[in-house]
């Protein structure tokens, strides 16, 4: 990007130091696709009797990589496997020219690697509907080979960056049989999108053996928790990747493992924040808790209707407990709600319920914790046991002047 | 509202002239109901056999005053009507108070005016979950009911703004079995809503006889292809409401009439258009055609999804022809589409066909048409007859200015 973007001031206070996974090594060039003076290239191998999950964006629009990683999923698992990504262009939009760069990448990936074709997934992200220069990626396979390091994954987590303002990363361990498993992740994405449609990757490592369709039901289920939830600006990327590679080399079966998932949910759930973190212009992080909703997916419904509306996250930029435009986004969202059922709470503060303010309602309560970093906001829709929680970020003049003041 | 706003720089150059409207008279008083120094209530009494067809918000926690006129639509038409509408307050969600001041205010209208309390139809604009000062209405009824002419209807249309930067209306006359017929409408709205869901109302008059159901059918029509395709935020207020009135006091029977029916199309798509005009910080009014859809309703649903697509509007304030966002906008709206079959056009110049930007593009040709203050993009889908136009505005600092930087 020619503009230099200035850290989140909700950005964590560092990378996090991440364990090593072992069955797996990272690599990261400077090819030059696009950015100059930085990586913008990374390589991740695995061990053969890896299994990898994944899930992906539902544009119909989706990038040539989304659809080959797509096609390959679920295959044999006793070859290994490799990763490459490159940051700068999205290789999305591209016709039939896409699919040529995707061939060309995963066949070099292949030679240098040992890896089959089948077994090389690739994801691209940056500007869309300009040919990917994938001859500047090939050229520079051999020397990703040799610089495959296990302890090089903050590299890789750098090099996928785009209007990312940090890299992102987040870990967990736990003891299974008496032996550690880790898992570590790194993704990008400034929301759900990010100009030129900059595109959310998410990457995580596991030692732990994990049969494949086991691997992938978990990864559907803890998705729709994590990164489902979340949301910048309700636009839809056409490359989101979601990878979760089970190298096995710790030895440890964790399929089924209730400790694992939850393991595995914590740096989901990590990292989807850390998105939202970093979301275009944001200042406030938010997480919106919705309950007594008639289902589930009514509950996530209202969430999201909250977590979309500009009006809301307006307000919430402005420091305003314009508790109004959360009736609106609510009354608007196409899941059941009353109005004389409802009740909204900013953190402890009950604003309004039986479809009115609140008797004890004190505005300047309310104002001082529209004040913090962090808002709670919470619906109860007193129709049933129907819950979600979805978390999302404000509306400010930095979303505004990321995405129109500067030319992409 | 505390700040005053710029009239927008896409309004029209002045008020049009409305024609008078046989069987309808307006008044306008200033009640004092929030805004000081101006009028803010609105009284329009129709004669004897008076039609009223009505289009209303579909929101859940849709206002008091929005229940209390679905209750009534559709009744007996013998008895003249009446329409008082109030700005700065919207009585929404306002519980049983809320019931309580409409029948306060229909009561009263009822007794100045003469017209039956199942006959009188309110409307409520500004700030939500405040009690309605209704007594401050009340007391007005008198000066109203004496200030009826038929010849001010430019003044109901100042009176019912609210965050609006000018004054909304729209006329059209046609000629039938020798007799000329009169259509005059007048609207609120600063798209679908404004700092307190300030509401879309929309009122439109005519002298020609029409039987309610013709006329309700007519309404619900056109509506589909004017009010409902127009957006600015994606939000929805609680309260907007479209009502049209025949008061049949021309003596000219235009149940049926396609060419009435032309006109009614011509003042509803005009008002529509200028409530866009007039939507938060717009700076751009932007048509989006989008034709050979699977189907009308998926045209709608992509047209919308970009209209909606914040990447898409900061691109349009930033007068950058993105057309990589038009294509992520199409690929996350749900309806059918083909990546490979796709066209984009902003105004005749074509920008992408066949998955991939097309060879004669020139980003220059775009680029100035992007200058413009007027801007219509094309899609063609390439995969059936389906077609529809949505209108909206761009994304702009005005917009955050107006919702985050001041309290509402």
């Amino acid at each position: 990007m020619a503009q230099s973007l200035t850290r989140s001031p909700l950005a964590p206070a560092s990378f996090p130091d991440l364990p090593i996974v072992k069955g797996v090594r990272f690599a990261s060039v400077a090819a030059g696709v696009k950015y100059q003076n930085r990586t913008d290239v990374m390589l991740a191998l695995m061990a053969p009797g890896t299994t990898i999950a994944g899930a992906f964006t539902q544009s119909l629009t989706r990038s040539a990589p989304v659809r080959d990683c797509q096609a390959k999923l679920g295959d044999n698992s006793q070859d290994g496997a490799a990763i490459l990504v490159n940051s700068g262009n999205s290789n999305a939009f591209t016709g039939h020219f896409g699919q040529t760069s995707v061939a060309q990448i995963t066949s070099a990936v292949a030679t240098a690697t040992g890896v089959p074709e089948a077994r090389v997934f690739t994801a691209s992200t940056g500007v869309i509907g300009e040919p990917l220069p994938h001859d500047r990626i090939v050229v520079k396979l051999g020397e990703l080979a040799d610089g495959l390091s296990d302890t090089r994954i903050n590299d890789a987590a750098d090099a996928i960056m785009t209007t990312d303002t940090f890299a992102k990363g987040a870990s967990a361990q736990v003891e299974i049989d008496g032996q550690t498993v880790s898992i570590a992740g790194i993704a990008k994405g400034s929301g759900m999108i990010a100009p030129d449609m900059a595109t959310m990757l998410v990457y995580i490592f596991t030692d732990a053996e994990v049969e494949q369709q086991a691997l992938q039901a978990l990864l559907t289920s803890i998705c729709n928790r994590t990164f489902n939830c979340i949301t910048v600006d309700s636009d839809t990327s056409t490359s989101d990747t979601l990878m979760l590679c089970a190298t096995g080399a710790a030895n440890v079966d964790a399929t089924d493992d209730a400790q694992f998932a939850s393991a595995l949910e914590t740096v989901m759930l990590d990292l989807s924040h850390q998105v939202v973190r970093d979301g275009e212009g944001a200042t406030k992080f938010v997480e919106i808790q919705v309950t007594g909703a008639a289902s589930d997916s009514d509950a996530k419904i209202h969430g999201l209707s909250i977590a979309n509306s500009p009006l809301v996250k307006t307000a919430i930029a402005g420091e305003d407990p314009n508790w109004g435009r959360i009736v609106m986004a609510i009354g608007k969202s196409g899941a059941a709600a009353d109005r004389d059922l409802l009740s909204i709470s900013f953190g402890d503060v009950l604003v309004a319920e039986k479809g009115w303010v609140s008797p004890d309602y004190r505005e300047e309560d309310a104002a001082i914790l529209m004040k913090q970093d962090e808002i709670t906001i919470k619906v109860d829709l007193g129709l049933g046991a129907g819950h979600a929680t979805v978390w999302t970020c404000d509306l400010t003049h930095g979303y505004i002047q990321i995405n129109a003041d500067y030319r992409s």
